[in-house]
């Protein structure tokens, strides 16, 4: 199992990372300045172009409708053929419309959605090539399709009825679920998280186009202040004059060893010549499994975390990257990557088995935990990227805090795994001292404290922070 | 289902097309020149530049040991730990050394592996791609893996233990057969025929090395005469002053309607200002599966259908393509048409559902029928390749012959499915006149009936023409 994460402290930037008082940022819902959103019509037309890495097909892709035409596009929607998108279906608009898939510019069409399966790249029109590993697609049944017709659009709405966005010059194909999830995550066995959310019980046909959304995806849990666009993570890292920008994709809560990483990486950088390498540290939003820490637990970790003071808030960014977690290992570590170029990260960390999990059936990792890396290393489309791999850290008995392991006293350590975690902190009890700073985990005590008794054979359902 | 096949007449070069005696192509077991092999040194060296496409990688591979060599590798090999292969392995030991797979030089190791899981592609030295679609791979299981041990290199075996080749500076990485299946097939369903031929009981390694091969593979079956390496091809098409070369891969007996899409296509190439269009029809020579017609009795039926006179013999080489059969759809199709690069063809034929087949489970076909074609079309490191689309030929009935299928009068057309070819030839019918010539027709009749009748439940065995 991978788990990244990392300890950061007091920060000058509110809107940028975690303010010192435990309430402010999650008693009022704060929005985030829209001014990166307000004219989409000449982002979309710019080429970002302020030192760093370019974004993948040249331009970052934004696809917000412009103020002035909101009303129209609104009552457009109206008139058209409706489809009501799933929470994770919402978070795939989320990510399109800010242009983490860069170039796409909607739900995938069949040439799309067949390039991303055989060759986890797109060709653009010029020849180029970029990344794309995991299909965004969008799957309507037969009623849905039926009642779209022969319109060429359709709306988008939300769990309410109101319209989230306009999918134009609209391509419905078959949506042969089995191999999507076969050549996705390399097995077909069943309990796949992702797999048995989104897919198994999807419609049986994929409506690609391309999108129009009406305003900003929000979600209004007191966390949106976190999820910078990546127009807007590249303005910070403008802002801060980086020269380079490593990111760090962590889903879980994060322990000392984490934090010795971030900051040995800085350090490599800094020795590579690098005058101000900013870190930024992007803990994933959308959809996770059942049995991960939930984003706003993992926020209020990260925050007490933070008060420990371990890293430099001049020089790191933390945000929350919008996209649902495939568990599909080495296909999905290069959405991860590639979703980084696009908000500027011209160096991105990766660890063992990154967006790997068990096997559901049998008893084994589902991936080789060295595959991860290796496949990132060589996936077409990301030659810009500079891939850093995580050096492997671990508690060190002799020195009571983590460290790199040393091979040639592996007496000395010990590994505390994300199960073992989970488990020390579901029955209260403490890590070794060192491990993890005391108020972090008192958060996953109290997580774990807040989850209902789990009936025989029930999971417990899990309750906001 | 896929059939392509055409026919052909009498031939100036008896090398290189059916002599039209019967006897003479199978009585004796007549050898290739080996002019092409005599200098495998040379051959490695030189970059193949007579005016047609370039091989992938620049050059062609070929992996034979000098003549001078060949005791001096011969003795080494005695003395190196034994892999003995499989049918299927000898074929692609076959593959690999007379450069089909250019520029792979061996047996895969894992990166070349993972790399044809996840892009169907790879990166050379120099960032330029070529595709390789079908994992290449030799599996050893762990009794094998542990006689190895510390030892660099390996010596492969045929059946009566003759050294075959050397592998060497060798790499063990684990077999994940479930991966790999799922991702070259897109399903993980039992009952597919080259997964349980040669992965389902294969060992949990795979060893990829670099390959030396201590003499050209034969099969004394009467047909190696047939087994034209890349390289003799590119002599052949050079010395025709070929200026386009068009592939027509082909697993099944030929009929009319083969002959016409090989035909229209030579007068399109005309059209489009080349002036001497040659045709590589290209039987596939490996493995393939138990209900498919075996290749002894399919070239038995290419030569009776030669006899009928549609094609010019001028423009036409026949040669059989030694690799076996995946039955791998979009995937395989890929590498079906890059093998042909290497052996010179600048256009490759793709037709209905190219290299697909029933689904082993379930009652569809198992690949979308349109997908090869679309993902040949836009797979990377084929870019170079011209891909025709195969025009539908069916029967028409009110000329008694096949023709291409005219949309506007539907009623006229009968098509008639390898399944239904199959079921008249078993029971020993003759389909509408003008379908296939009655020699041709006569060949199946007699394969059919020469099969040992079946008990029931079993499948009859074939037997060889």
């Amino acid at each position: 199992m991978a788990s990244m994460a990392l300890l950061f402290n007091k920060s000058p930037n509110p809107s940028l990372s975690f303010p010192k008082t435990h309430k402010t940022h999650y008693s009022t819902h704060l929005k985030l300045p829209l001014s990166h959103h307000s004219s989409p019509k000449t982002h979309r037309k710019i080429r970002i172009s302020c030192g760093l890495i370019d974004p993948d097909g040249g331009k970052l892709v934004e696809l917000f409708v412009s103020e002035s035409e909101r009303d129209e596009k609104k009552r457009k929607a109206v008139s058209l053929p409706r489809i009501k998108l799933s929470r994770i279906d919402l978070q795939w608009v989320h990510v399109l419309s800010e242009g983490w898939a860069s170039p796409l510019k909607g739900f995938m069409r069949e040439s799309e959605f067949l390039q991303t399966l055989h060759f986890n790249s797109l060709r653009l029109g010029d020849g180029s090539v970029v990344n794309m590993s995991v299909p965004i697609v969008l799957a309507v049944d037969d009623s849905q399709k039926g009642r779209i017709g022969e319109s060429t659009s359709v709306a988008l709405v939300d769990s309410g009825d109101d319209p989230v966005a306009i999918l134009s010059n609209i391509e419905i194909y078959k949506h042969n679920k089995e191999e999507r999830i076969a050549r996705t995550w390399g097995t077909t066995a069943p309990g796949l998280p992702y797999i048995e959310e989104a897919i198994t019980g999807a419609g049986n046909w994929l409506i690609g186009g391309d999108l129009e959304v009406i305003q900003p995806i929000k979600y209004c849990d007191g966390l949106d202040r976190f999820r910078l666009s990546p127009a807007a993570l590249r303005e910070e890292f403008t802002r801060r004059n980086a020269d380079a920008v490593f990111a760090f994709q962590l889903r879980n809560p994060v322990h000392n060893g984490h934090a010795l990483l971030m900051t040995d990486t800085r350090r490599r950088l800094l020795e590579m010549g690098y005058k101000n390498p900013v870190l930024l540290l992007h803990p994933l939003g959308g959809y996770t499994k059942a049995d991960d820490v939930p984003l706003s637990w993992r926020m209020k970790q990260h925050e007490k975390v933070l008060e420990d003071g371990v890293l430099d808030p001049e020089t790191t960014v933390v945000s929350i990257f919008p996209s649902p977690m495939h568990y599909a290992g080495p296909t999905e570590v290069q959405w991860h990557a590639k979703a980084r170029i696009n908000a500027g990260a011209n160096f991105y960390i990766v660890g063992r088995d990154p967006a790997g999990m068990s096997h559901p059936v049998e008893k084994r990792d589902l991936y080789d935990a060295d595959h991860g890396k290796k496949v990132l290393s060589m996936a077409p489309g990301l030659e810009r990227l500079n891939i850093l791999p995580f050096k492997v850290a671990a508690y060190d008995k002799t020195q009571s805090k983590m460290a790199f392991f040393d091979p040639l006293r592996p007496q000395d350590f010990l590994f505390i795994s994300g199960t073992k975690m989970r488990t020390l902190a579901k029955n209260g009890e403490n890590p070794p001292d060192g491990f993890m700073c005391p108020g972090g985990w008192e958060v996953l005590v109290e997580y774990y404290n807040s989850l209902a008794p789990a009936g025989k054979g029930k999971v417990p359902e899990p309750v906001p922070a």
